[in-house]
């Protein structure tokens, strides 16, 4: 059997290192980039190479920053509140908040959650980070916005018992029903949030 | 409402390029090229921009080649029956049939089949370069493998009407019941043709 030349051989095993990328989807990527005009297969090479040259992390939050900057866009900005610190596990959640356009204050990304029993502990997050903004004596609220399931839930438990003594309020987002969900489809754990967070009726 | 910075926008919108990549799927690659090991991620930038540069098409059956050498692996093979040439749509045809591990003759990439609603006709394809081969007196038999529906078989139709005169014979792969399926989940086209293309029984 003849195998594919040993430049293909390695692209196929570098895409296949991406997550979801199985080798059949590999394969299709590879023949994909061969068949495309260079400028746009370099493009991409390129964009990767940027990525990693030209972009590094907010010292204050730990948000994606430009290297040509020293702070990320948010904490730079002087028209957020400062004061209020929503805390997110990815940076992917922050630009989930951010797209709702709803929030004025800033963030605080741990870069993971805590997970024990795949060796994840407190300091592999940047809670050390969290602990030093929250004594500086300028935050008047933390928002716990970890992901609403097992992992997410233990690192907001964890956070509210090591820096709850701050002297800082600390709240989570609101849980209940997905709005746009209907009752029915609700689960178990959905229908307890809902129950217990139930607020004041104003018509 | 913040945007991601430039560079990762960058890198979200030509990962969101490549086939079966969504813009959620080219976030979650964007952020995993960001947080693995520049060595990784440059790995395979670099891995990229080389199957462009060094990778090219074999002049004879238009397999993939790396660039310092004339002819693909299989045309510059002794051992190989040049004299037969079995015709895929794409190189990963190939590689499939090559995987089998049973085939000796050589072959010739279409680089794709025949869709006339897609704008797609002979001219795209390798097929003046097949013909050409078939002229040239050595080859005595060619194998029409293109895929089994309605596009391969139109193109293996188009290559038996229009070179079909030309002294060669021209034949299919055999069709019928896929090995190790059951006739309870097999559809009408299959049974049809397994119907059509029985075998003498030599228990």
């Amino acid at each position: 059997m003849a195998g594919y030349v040993a430049t293909v051989e390695k692209l196929i095993a570098e895409l296949g290192r991406l997550p979801g990328v199985g080798a059949k989807t590999a394969e299709r990527l590879a023949h994909h980039i061969l068949k495309v005009p260079a400028e746009e297969a370099l493009a991409l090479a390129e964009a990767i190479r940027q990525a990693k040259q030209r972009v590094g992390y907010c010292p204050i939050c730990h948000n994606l920053v430009e290297s040509d900057h020293e702070l990320c866009a948010i904490c730079r900005d002087p028209r957020r509140d400062h004061g209020i610190i929503c805390v997110v596990e990815q940076c992917r959640d922050l630009m989930a908040l951010e797209s709702a356009g709803t929030y004025q204050g800033v963030y605080h990304v741990l870069h993971g959650r805590l997970a024990p029993l795949q060796g994840i502990s407190a300091e592999h997050l940047t809670l050390e980070s969290l602990e030093r903004r929250m004594r500086s004596g300028t935050v008047r609220e933390v928002i716990l916005a970890t992901n609403p399931n097992l992992e997410g839930d233990g690192t907001a438990l964890w956070i509210s018992q090591h820096l709850g003594g701050l002297g800082v309020p600390i709240t989570k987002l609101a849980r209940g029903l997905a709005s746009g969900s209907t009752l029915e489809f609700a689960n178990k754990e959905m229908l307890v949030d809902a129950l217990n967070g139930r607020q004041a009726f104003h018509p």
